[in-house]
């Protein structure tokens, strides 16, 4: 008595996703054909939907279903600042402050030598190629401030000051409304050298 | 600005996994369409194939690609015993003992109120007819013994009973090679109660 072939088969393509083993692809297959059939079924479509009309943006590689995104279409946005996040949700997060009205170029991931990735996995041949194209005049780095993101913006900002680019990084420090008192020491920290004049 | 549609349908898709939020749901469709787009299509073609190909065995219940599955057709095993599991990965274990000759029936559950999961949804009008086809003699509860498989088994103790069937537990005690020292009470107390004449 062994799995039946489909469903084994089934259970090993669930172990594509992150940060799911063994026993939570077995327990998402049995889940999926004992429970929810339909979800399933719409699984399956989601996914070869998405493969098939998907691709990167021309001009910022982040997901898009025309050639261009609408962000990059805009012919309201300002074309000399260039903001590079890692992934799509953070041009989201920034979008929703409505403080930036420049472009982006969403790298799609971040440098990480520990998961293998470096830079040929990253877009950043076509970063620099984008930045250097005459009109940007400054790229603002806002990777996030993790241990991969911050040797993300570090390795960029060489890269990207030897092409005679300004380069700026997002600021650290206290969230708005935050109290000394509830703070991370290294926060804090960073808040006073990153001190501004007034 | 706002996620593409077939992206934004793909996150929500995979939200039917099971224990799988908006943030992981989200993770997971920038990793299989930045990452891994053939194990995004092996993925979408193993959920086709198993929900074309998989159905309930018609004797146990468990999934096969058969009318009926190896087990049952299987001449060789005792048709007395009737071992009842919760899920077709626990008739696994059972038949990796090779201290078991009988055949399976196999819930594909466990009651749990809290889920929303009564005696409707696992297979149990289909367990009591099974059990009564009157070559069987005994019926072996191997759920497990989790507080539901526990309500699970009294639930179904009762109802075999009604019918005239002789029904066991399953035994708990100290582990093969288990010491006393290392055992939990609950376990160390049952083991005693349990104990075998010699
Ligand atoms: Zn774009
Ligand atoms: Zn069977």
């Amino acid at each position: 008595m062994s799995t039946p072939s489909s469903l084994q088969n089934l259970i090993d393509a669930l172990r594509v996703l992150p940060g799911v083993g063994p026993k939570s692809a077995s327990r998402m297959a049995y889940h999926l054909l004992q429970r929810d059939q339909p979800g399933a079924n719409d699984l399956a479509h989601a996914l070869m939907h998405a493969l098939g009309t998907l691709r990167h943006c021309r001009d910022c590689n982040t997901f898009t279903e025309a050639e261009v995104c609408e962000i990059c279409a805009d012919e309201r946005r300002t074309r000399e600042q260039l903001c590079v996040v890692e992934m799509p949700t953070d041009l989201l997060m920034v979008e929703q402050t409505l403080a930036y009205h420049g472009l982006y170029f969403v790298l799609m991931g971040r440098l990480s030598p520990l998961d293998g990735i470096g830079t040929q996995d990253i877009a950043f041949a076509r970063l620099l190629e984008r930045a250097s194209d005459g009109v940007v005049q400054e790229v603002i780095l806002s990777t996030n401030f993790t241990v991969e993101g911050e040797a993300t913006a570090h390795y960029l900002a060489e890269m990207l000051r030897a092409r005679g680019l300004q380069v700026s990084r997002i600021a650290r420090g206290l969230p708005v409304g935050g109290e000394l008192e509830h703070v991370d020491p290294g926060t804090l920290a960073q808040a006073l050298v990153e001190r501004r004049k007034l």
